[in-house]
């Protein structure tokens, strides 16, 4: 319970540094309306856990890569979390009021300046990784803008939204199910874990992306769970939603014990491959038993 | 006379041509749903003039980049304008149902899909310009994937498209509706004017973004006069339809003839540009001219 306390600690922490940092990369520019900027800052500064950040600094960090150097990486899966989110709450999509608490961007504004918001965050993910400003060679940027478009494109992210939507109302099997979710939620973890390894022109980088096959899955079947069990106000979303949208999850497929006891086991799979590092990925760790550890 | 129809049938040609080799750009990979390939495929294959693709190709030939290299990135701004044409279509945006004389994305398919599509084809079109596949440098790459971020994102295109939504039944300046306009259409063709000479290691990027000013500007203001007086059928999309929304347009700030007027003289103005090439850029002058000269 004290290592829990402690790694929630050190993720307030994290993401208090990380969002000063990360508003600033919004480039300021209102012409004869602000409303666009405003949109996109009040996404961007409602916070939340930014673990996909978090793992591209920390698997970094152990690789070698200083904070600095990792930033815009972690900065840049961010707002590509970002965008889908803004993107997924729309009324033609999720249809959801809340995130994180607070009113979705499209309930806060407007409709079309969320798809706008969308769309810019997707641009900017990009501007910011090929930005000649930073210190990296350009092999190195070129190769992170090339597989965070994979990860989060047609075959990618998309992919997985796609069939979330191709999927309500029908039955699914345990392997499209795993499918789905590793397109839908795993494949921005498959960018935060192995943008480290190509910052540090690693050996790594499979290793990393099994690595974040584990976590993906784990995720989302903690999601799954949540949406069970969790409260709204802890949450800061509405639950119970997969249900009423009569869509099939880890839980509905595996039911609650043995989709837990497999979120476990893929936790644990995830922290063998970390063994490598010895005591170096002592935070890494912990911040893997936290995917499933969390109450939000 | 002639000269238009020969332009007209070079056109022709060259969007069968490039059109035959955009839709191999798209990943087949259908999971267990082809939905959003297919609605991706319907969008691309609809066709259209291809004047961003023919600028970036034209003005690469003319810098002596082939046809082969400089067609990613031809493909790539291609797809962004596919992407904003879908999102712009939505019901929350322009709310228009039919695009190319064929129905628009959410009308063929619905929504939430179509949002899903405009997503994959921006990620797409940054997806191909950094693949590693092509023969380009790293170096040129990351230039052009900067420069169609910053040409796309939240101080280009995507800008533009907000101030034209918070333009609406607002009285604009000249200066407001030239600022609106050139982001929200000129910096597309800035993109497009300004490919070439990355290919190329040109010293003449300045050179070439000025001309897509001038470009650009005559572009949307043709467009604006193809909506006054253009024919549904022949234009394949809604006519009228700024006056309906109380939109300010070049029309309704300077009148018909002194709009057309100026459209002549911005395309005399980026002509002159050309001047330097001699008879290498003959070919570009008569596109220039079909800027302001065509029909649809």
């Amino acid at each position: 319970m004290n290592k829990k306390k402690n790694i929630e600690n050190y993720i307030k922490e994290f993401s208090k540094d990380f969002d000063k940092k990360l508003v600033k990369l919004i480039p300021k520019n209102t012409f004869f309306s602000n409303k666009l900027y405003e949109a996109i800052l009040y996404v961007v500064s409602v916070g939340g856990k930014r673990l996909r950040p978090m793992f591209v600094t920390e698997i970094s960090r152990i690789l070698g890569v200083s904070k600095s150097k990792s930033f815009r990486a972690a900065a840049a899966i961010e707002f590509i979390h970002c965008y889908s989110l803004v993107h997924d709450d729309l009324p033609a999509m999720d249809d959801d009021d809340l995130r994180r608490g607070r009113q979705t961007c499209h309930k806060k504004f407007d409709e079309a300046t969320a798809i706008l918001v969308g769309d810019a965050l997707q641009t900017l993910a990009f501007q910011i990784l090929s930005d000649k400003k930073t210190d990296l060679k350009s092999d190195i940027r070129i190769t992170l803008v090339n597989e965070l478009s994979k990860s989060s494109g047609l075959n990618g992210m998309v992919a997985g939204q796609m069939l979330d939507l191709v999927a309500e109302n029908k039955k699914l099997s345990l392997d499209q199910i795993i499918l789905l979710q590793s397109l839908k939620t795993g494949q921005l973890f498959r960018f935060s874990c192995i943008a480290g390894p190509i910052l540090a022109r690693s050996k790594y980088v499979d290793k990393f992306e099994k690595f974040s096959d584990y976590l993906g899955l784990a995720f989302q079947i903690k999601d799954d769970l949540l949406d069970v069990e969790g409260d709204v106000k802890q949450i800061g979303k509405k639950t119970r939603k997969d249900k009423l949208r009569g869509k099939e999850t880890f839980i509905s497929l595996l039911g609650k014990e043995n989709a837990k006891n497999k979120s476990i086991e893929l936790i644990s799979k995830a922290k063998e491959i970390l063994d490598i590092f010895g005591n170096k990925s002592q935070r890494l760790n912990q911040i893997t038993d936290y995917i499933i550890a969390r109450d939000r």
